[in-house]
Order: structure tokens, then C-alpha cells, then sequence
């Protein structure tokens, strides 16, 4: 437990493998040295922390992205910090910094993507595809459940005066959506398209609400859950189908005016069910963005995209561009994403008011933040 | 059996429900009448018919296509002449023709596809995905095995004076592998892409001559018969991988020189192995492109194109942009498929010489041709 990451208070993340699996060990460290911020870095005080359904992952299920070797990137190895969807403010620039729109006092989200820049994947420009990829908070290099913490300059973006710090920390997950949204045929589309959104978790909320900011005619959002249904409207859906009261392909199709179905359809649930519904609802060439990560193989009938010459456009994380988007959005006011913080805990309460709390009251709510300051 | 398709000398295609399955019925029909050839349409004098695997399907495993109900489309039922790849020679135009291109006595390969103009699919421009859609020859409206047969002059692509009618018959299944290589990021690329095709049946082997003529870097062939891997060098393949001897996804990726995975690979085998292959061999952001039809669903994980951020394209059929850009390759020799017939028959061999052959000595043929005029 000896990783030094930063002043006192701050959350290391360690795991042992024990002969009956891996056992979780989260604690608080308070003895250790600050980093250092050497040069093309930046010292940021952490504000606010995301929790994320991979960090429940890696709680319930890990080790995932956390190394058990050295990373290749951040050549860390557990015990590492968590948090990786996080605002903070810039207490230190490195040496002769090149970054002219970054000063002490400045506060940013950070982009804890991280990458090798020599993969056959970084060549193709698609770092966030790195072969050796990962992210600060998950995989090593800090993580902001800390006082500080030492990152990139080239990770920090700069927030306008309008974005509140709380707000930042949901840059991360809404750059996923926007990511996802951009890879889809809507970013070069001259006709505003029809989508169907399968799931209303944190993920399909925040890609509704990138939808309507990119101008989507129809956002139609399909979740089981009562208070998924109700988090969808509030975010913009204009329509909502429970799967289980209404089939979904027929009623889309309805909703969408009966002359065409769905141009787009976005998968941000992963389940068995939802694939066949993704390809089926979407019209001839149309696309199903696949915003999920999947747990195991499921039953696939190429032929559900054959006979309407579709497309299966899969997506993964985001890059610089994303983040640059979102922060645009969240300034111009496009997009309106306070409502999505559904709780606020402070750090020593975040296995059991974090954690616990989205694994038992998963529906209740969309993103707990954990408020590095409080005390 | 009464369907007036022509004068003597077709070959209608005719089933019963018996109470083991379906029993195929194909005979030689003298006594029909030939059809009326009205405005809009075309009398075509067929030449060379080429049989395809779907014939087979029907033949072993149908009705698929053949209808069973009046098609939306032709309006016929079955029984129904056969014979969807076909060439010929223009016999008569009905009046007040408008295709100045066409003439009485001019070769044209026919295009079979016949399409609503009606549905969703049409109206969006993707007619070869029109939910009525169906084809000369396997869903009625006439077909290549008869003396005479009338169809759209919108049909009739009239052929170079260097194209042999016996090459004109491979204009079909070559302007599937046409779509299927236009439909993938090839088209619009700036550089030269590796690529990999699944399978060197009929249309594997299309698919690796298209490939060549489009300029593809390296084209390289999976596939486990001898004979076929012996075609697929013939006709352009760079490289031949047998799946049950070499790792693909390495050896290809060596093949390539190393650097970068194959940026296309186009799927025309559609077995479950072959999925998986496809989708693990691109490189990042590479594409998947699917021309198989398949028989049922097979283990998918979405992950293997989400950890390389690709997609899975679907393609089916063509259009006349399709059939009139092989006939375009075939004249300015860039195509050059005559090798791909391995085999001419009589009508009245059909079944014996021409499907039984096909199916028992699959790995020795890759196109039989029916030459409507032998005796």
C-alpha cells in the first residue's frame, strides 16, 4: 500500500487474489507524498468523482482494467486510486508548459483516457481503440479520489465559467454518448434522423441528450424500469416503449409517423434481447450503434441486417474531439445534465453510500458523485 | 403446369406439399405460348443461364423464393419457369420503346430484380432491400430457361461487342461481389486496402476479382478445398490461408507486412467459424462486410468489433449502377471471370448435369451454364 499519489485523504484501490477469487480491498490512505508534476503535466485538485458501472465492476467482478502486471502506459500495478470521471482545478503547471490555455485556478475535466501512441490502432488515429489503452483512475497514473493528483496536460479541458465542477464530472460519460452519436451516419446527415435508444441507464440518458443537442427529430427510449422511463422523458426522450407491454419494432415504426422506421438505432443495454430488437427496428440501411460492452457471446442472425442492408457500427470510449464537443454543449446550454446527479457522498462513505447504493438501488439513480472536498 | 412463358422448350419449376416435405418438380414445358411483349418491355432471346446456389437451395431445400402465393411483385405463382442469371439477345421491343440503347438484335445481360417502387425500402433508394422484392426466374415474371422470355427493358444491360454471351451470364453473381466491395469504405478510400475474403465458392471468388479490379493492395483468400484455393489463385488472390493449417488472424495480419491489420474483410461463407474470424481480423475501425445469406443464428460477442471500434456492414444484391459497372470492367478487360466456367449443359441435363453436378462435385465447378440453344 506504499503507491504515493498524493497528500492525505484519497481512496487506493488494491485487490489480493485469495484462493476462493479476488477479494476487494478499498481504503483510505493519508500518509502519502504529493507527486510530482514534471514537464507537459499538471497538478489538478480532484472536485468531483463520477462512479461508474466499471468501477461497480471492478468492485463486484475485478480485476478488469485494473493491472495485476505493470500497465503498459501507466506501468502501474495494483494498489492503484480509483476515479476516473473527474472535474478538479489546476493547482500546478509543469516545467515550460505548452498548454497556453491552461493556468493556476482554471478548472477543467480531465480526460482519463490513456494511450501508447505505437500501436497499429494509435497509428490509425484511433487511440481510443489503443491496443495497450486505459484509463487514469481504472488502469493506474492517479485517479482522482485524491487531493491531487498528477496528470497530463493534454487531459485537461478547460471548463467555460457557466460549467459548475459537479456538472464537469459528467463530461466523461456524456463523451461516450457523444462519441457514439458522432460515429453514427448523424453526424453527416442533412435530414434530422428518427433514433431509438435501448436502455436508460447513465449511458442511454446521456446519448438522448446528445441526440436532442445534434438535433434528432424523434428520440424514442426503450427501458422496463419505471424510474428509467421517467429519468428518459426528463432527459429529452420524446417517446418511451416498455418492451414488456408493447412490441417494440411496430410501435416505433408508429411513432415515428408510419412511413419510414427508425434511421438510427443506439444499444447502450447489452442484452441477449436487445440485439435482434436493434437490428429489426431500424429502417433499410439504417445503422445500430452498439454503445455496450457485452459479457458473453449471444445468438446473432446476420440475415436481421441482410435483408435491409444495414449496419452494426460498434463504438468505443471517446477522443479529444468528444470531450471538446460536450464541453461546447454543456456552454451553449444544449445540453442540461445536473438533473443526472442523483446523489452527492463524501469519500470515507463511498463503498457504502456509492457503491452499494447503485448496486441495490440501481434504478433510483443515474450518477452518485463523490465530493473530494467534503469533509 | 399450364404458365404460358414462351414457345417450346422451357423449363417451368413446380412444387407440392407432401406430407415428408416439399418434392421439387422440374420439367420441360412444349406447349406454351409466347408471351405478349408490351410497352416498357423487352422479348429477350435467353443464351447462357448460369445455375446458383439459390437454384439449389430451391431444388433441395425450398420453396424460398418460388412463390407459393401470387408474388407482390411478378403476381405468379408457382409453377414458374427458372433461371435467374442470364444473357440473350433482344428478339422484339414493345411499342413506343424508350432506351435508345436498346435494339433488335443487341446482347444484353439481363438484370433480374424486379422491386415495389413502393415501400420504405424504395422510396429510400435501397430497392434491392424492397420488402416485395424478388428476382426474374426464382419469383415468376419469366426466367433465363425458356426460348423466349419478355421482361422490363429496364432489365436489358446491353453489352459490349468484346463480351461473350457466355461471360454475360456471370454479370449477375459478379454484380453481387460489385455491391458488396462498393458498399464497403473501399469505394471511397484513398488508399490501396488489404483485404481478406472469406470462402471461395462462386461469389468468394467474384469478390476477389472485383477486389482486383478496384485496386485492392492485397487480397487474401480463407479457404479449406484444394480446388477452390487453387480457383481463388487464378483468379487474383495474392494469398491463400487454409483455416484448418494456419492461425488467420496472424498469418494475415503477416501477410499485410506486418504493420497493420487487413482493413476489409468480406464474409461469403456465413459459417459460424468464419464470423468470429472476420470480425478479429480487421484492423482498427477496419469493416466486416457480410454477403452471405444465412441459415440461422450463431454465437456473436459485439466485443470483437467494440475492442477495435469496427463495424459489420450487411449487403444484398444489387442495383444497376452494380450491373453496369462489371459490364463496364468486363469490356475494358479489368474482369476477365471466362475461367469461372467450368461447365455447359443442355436444358434438358438441368437436373442430372447441371444441380446434381453441383452438389455432389461442389468443390470441382464453381459455374455451370445452361446454353439454351443446344440440342
Amino acid at each position: 500500500m506504499a503507491r504515493r499519489v498524493g497528500g492525505r485523504g484519497r481512496v487506493p484501490f488494491a485487490r489480493d487474489v485469495l484462493k476462493s477469487g479476488w477479494d476487494t480491498d478499498i481504503r483510505i490512505v493519508d500518509d502519502l507524498e504529493p507527486p510530482e508534476c514534471g514537464e507537459g503535466q499538471v497538478r489538478i485538485a480532484p472536485a468531483y468523482v463520477g462512479i461508474c458501472g466499471t468501477d461497480l465492476h471492478e468492485f463486484l467482478g475485478g480485476p478488469n482494467f485494473a493491472p495485476t502486471t505493470p500497465h503498459p502506459v501507466t506501468k502501474d500495478t495494483i494498489p492503484i486510486t480509483i476515479g476516473h470521471e473527474f472535474s478538479g482545478t489546476i493547482l500546478e503547471l509543469g516545467p515550460n508548459p505548452t498548454h497556453p490555455d491552461l493556468h493556476v485556478g482554471q478548472t477543467c475535466a480531465i480526460q482519463p483516457s490513456v494511450y501508447c501512441a505505437q500501436c497499429a490502432a494509435c497509428k490509425a488515429g484511433a487511440e481510443n481503440a489503443c491496443l495497450n489503452g486505459g484509463f487514469i483512475g481504472l488502469s493506474g497514473g492517479g485517479g482522482g479520489m485524491s487531493e491531487q493528483v498528477v496528470v497530463p496536460a493534454s487531459a485537461c479541458h478547460p471548463l467555460p465559467a457557466n460549467v459548475d465542477l459537479d456538472v464537469a464530472a459528467l463530461v466523461e460519460p456524456l463523451a461516450v454518448a457523444w462519441h457514439a452519436v458522432d460515429a453514427s451516419p448523424i453526424a453527416n446527415s442533412k435530414v434530422a434522423p428518427n433514433c431509438v435508444v435501448f436502455g436508460g441507464g447513465p449511458i442511454g440518458l446521456a446519448v438522448i441528450q446528445v441526440l436532442r443537442a445534434r438535433g434528432a427529430k424523434t428520440v424514442i427510449c426503450i427501458e422496463i424500469a419505471k424510474r428509467r422511463q421517467d429519468f428518459a422523458r426528463d432527459f429529452g426522450a420524446h417517446h418511451v416503449i416498455d418492451p414488456t407491454k408493447h412490441d417494440v419494432v411496430s410501435t416505433a415504426f408508429e411513432l415515428c409517423g408510419g412511413e419510414q422506421p427508425p434511421d438510427l438505432a443506439f444499444d447502450c443495454a447489452g442484452v441477449p434481447s436487445t440485439i435482434e430488437t436493434a437490428c429489426k427496428v431500424i429502417k433499410s440501411r439504417g445503422t445500430v450503434v452498439n454503445v455496450a460492452i457485452w459479457e458473453r457471446s449471444v445468438p446473432f442472425n446476420p440475415n436481421w441486417l441482410v435483408f435491409r442492408e444495414a449496419q452494426y457500427q460498434a463504438v468505443l470510449g471517446y477522443q479529444r474531439k468528444d470531450f471538446q464537443g460536450v464541453i461546447r454543449a454543456l456552454g451553449d446550454g444544449s445540453i442540461r445534465p445536473k438533473g443526472m446527479i442523483t446523489g452527492k457522498i463524501r469519500m470515507d462513505r463511498l463503498v457504502e453510500d456509492g457503491y452499494w447504493a447503485l448496486i441495490k438501488e440501481k434504478d433510483k439513480h443515474v450518477k452518485i458523485l463523490v465530493d473530494v472536498e467534503a469533509r
